[in-house]
């Protein structure tokens, strides 16, 4: 059993494989929620997502208040990536076996919690606190459960993307990886505000509520499949690739780029395309339109919320699998390089 | 901020006091589990608790699918504990660093969840997996949300208790807690049938469902309170009053005693009264029924579950306090000595 240790996905399909399940749940393990039906005009959807300390996050790089934002807001995205409204929250903290617990900074991560489900009209319905008790400087451990609310037959999957759809993204990702870097590179001498800029995305992502309110209104005929990137664009695409049973080409010269990832790039000699294709952690969502709709879906989405929305490729049979297609046509094959959340563990 | 270190309840309620709301939220934070309004005949219920290694199990004594079994066990009974129907079940795991994952135990574990989730119709829906940095030999974590169903107005909260009320308890509590003493204290000649009767309500207790849904039938103005017995009879009965603002008396006589938990008590020269008020982990339902209707709704229960319902005590007005009746009427202060999830932590 040791010679090969699965990833988090791998593991994840290795537990949930076969399940059983129930007429009134329209889709389960597998997207980025559960859909599940209680019979009225809205369906409900179901998340959760733990956030571990000195996996998910540290206290040298983020205020408790914005590790307590950030803990709510991924799940938020979630929700936001069915086209869902964010609705309630469990939350069960688990806390180090210190023998002074540190009652200032569970207020501070509380307070950011709360700060965020009142930004995004989320009630907090359940709390659960638990200690461990083998170790005095074990991690905290924030794990949520996030409920949320669509209109029935309009959820978002990731399974619905077609051959000749257009590929969009809302955003620019990439920022989050950015500002990650200058935290952990202090010493570079960043442009402040393209760091600052960069920083406040890596601390406390925005869930792209609004935006994919907007694009569930149109209905999975026209917005055929979305997800958020959390894990970064290419190993989110390949999930979208996965579950639709496509392929995808990813046009270079379409990837938007902010002005503070190509600054920070810049100054840390690092590709900007690393962190847009791999970087993860942005929260922008990436989504399929079917042919002959994409203008009329990227026009309600950018006049109702000003966010940009950028087309980034198409959608194409499995065969042709993932491509990135350079400036003169040249293409090469998108390898993904997901963040995994066991790695920390494996290695 | 050292000098006072709070616990459980204490925590929670300092971290979710004043929580904002939503008019769709019926009951929060308080209570066994949320109730929540997605506008269909059914009301949403929501529960989380989080089983931790070495605090609320360990390996020593309970095998990894009982471990499994036990872990969705205690939020179904919360469900049962509203009267509800459980349905969807979102699980996440923090694993361990070990450099190698102990699959088949993993294996187990999720087995056991299956089992249990397949035994009461839920649908696993939701499945996160993590893991910890810090130590190769953290604690593994088992953090479920359960969500359930129940009938418009018909969820049993804890709060409706009422003076003149008579207060029952299903099943016979003290079982489990006269289990883990044979398991820490194997060295006693213990009857064999009685010790793995004991044993087996520990490792993984029955959740009362279908008595819940008996009971929620009948509506809050007749089964006025009700709440699992999760940290004991004691402590479980001092939140009915807390919350419903009434006290309680119970008489000694009435107590149901197994003759499993009899046998054990002798061999243990343990008072077994201890393990009845103060144990826990039963999960046995506690419920107070409102005058004039004591016999239509335990001969309800009984003739549908065979589960004998027992009429323990009354509860009488808030300045009466809990008392604890003695054969021949004496009454004496009952002190809730209830588990506390924190205290493993705190000393």
């Amino acid at each position: 059993m040791t010679n090969t240790r699965p990833d988090e996905f791998e593991l994840i399909a290795r537990l949930t494989q076969g399940l059983s399940s129930r007429p009134d749940v329209d889709q389960s393990v597998g997207d980025d929620c559960a859909v599940l039906d209680m019979g009225g005009n809205m369906q409900l959807l179901a998340t959760c997502d733990s956030q571990v300390e000195d996996v998910h996050f540290t206290f040298a790089t983020s205020s408790p208040r914005d590790i307590g934002r950030k803990a709510l807001a991924i799940n938020i995205s979630d929700i936001a990536a069915m086209g869902g409204e964010p609705r309630y929250a469990l939350i069960s903290l688990i806390l180090p076996s210190r023998k002074t617990f540190r009652l200032e900074v569970l207020d501070a991560i509380y307070s950011g919690l709360r700060q965020e489900a009142e930004q995004f009209n989320v009630a907090i319905v359940g709390g659960n606190v638990a200690g461990t008790a083998r170790h005095e400087h074990a991690s905290l451990i924030i794990d949520i459960s996030l409920l949320g609310a669509v209109e029935r037959g309009h959820a978002l999957l990731r399974s619905g993307a077609r051959a000749g759809d257009t590929l969009f993204v809302t955003g620019a990702p990439g920022e989050s990886a950015a500002g990650l870097f200058t935290l952990l590179h202090p010493e570079l001498p960043y442009p402040s505000q393209a760091r600052e800029t960069a920083r406040a995305i890596f601390r406390v992502p925005r869930p792209r509520v609004r935006e994919g309110r907007i694009l569930s209104s149109f209905g999975p005929s026209i917005v055929t499949a979305m997800l958020d990137i959390s894990d970064g664009l290419s190993g989110d695409l390949q999930h979208i690739c996965e579950r639709s049973g496509v392929g995808a080409r990813v046009v270079v010269a379409q990837l938007p780029q902010s002005s503070a990832l190509r600054s920070i790039a810049t100054v840390a000699s690092h590709d900007p395309l690393d962190w847009i294709l791999n970087g993860g952690e942005d929260y922008e969502l990436l989504f399929s339109v079917s042919p002959g709709h994409e203008e009329t879906v990227v026009k309600a989405v950018q006049s109702a919320t000003g966010t940009p929305v950028t087309a980034i490729g198409t959608i194409c049979p499995p065969e042709e699998g993932m491509k990135l297609v350079w400036p003169g046509g040249r293409e090469e094959t998108l390898v993904p390089k997901s963040w995994d959340h066991l790695r920390s563990s494996s290695t």
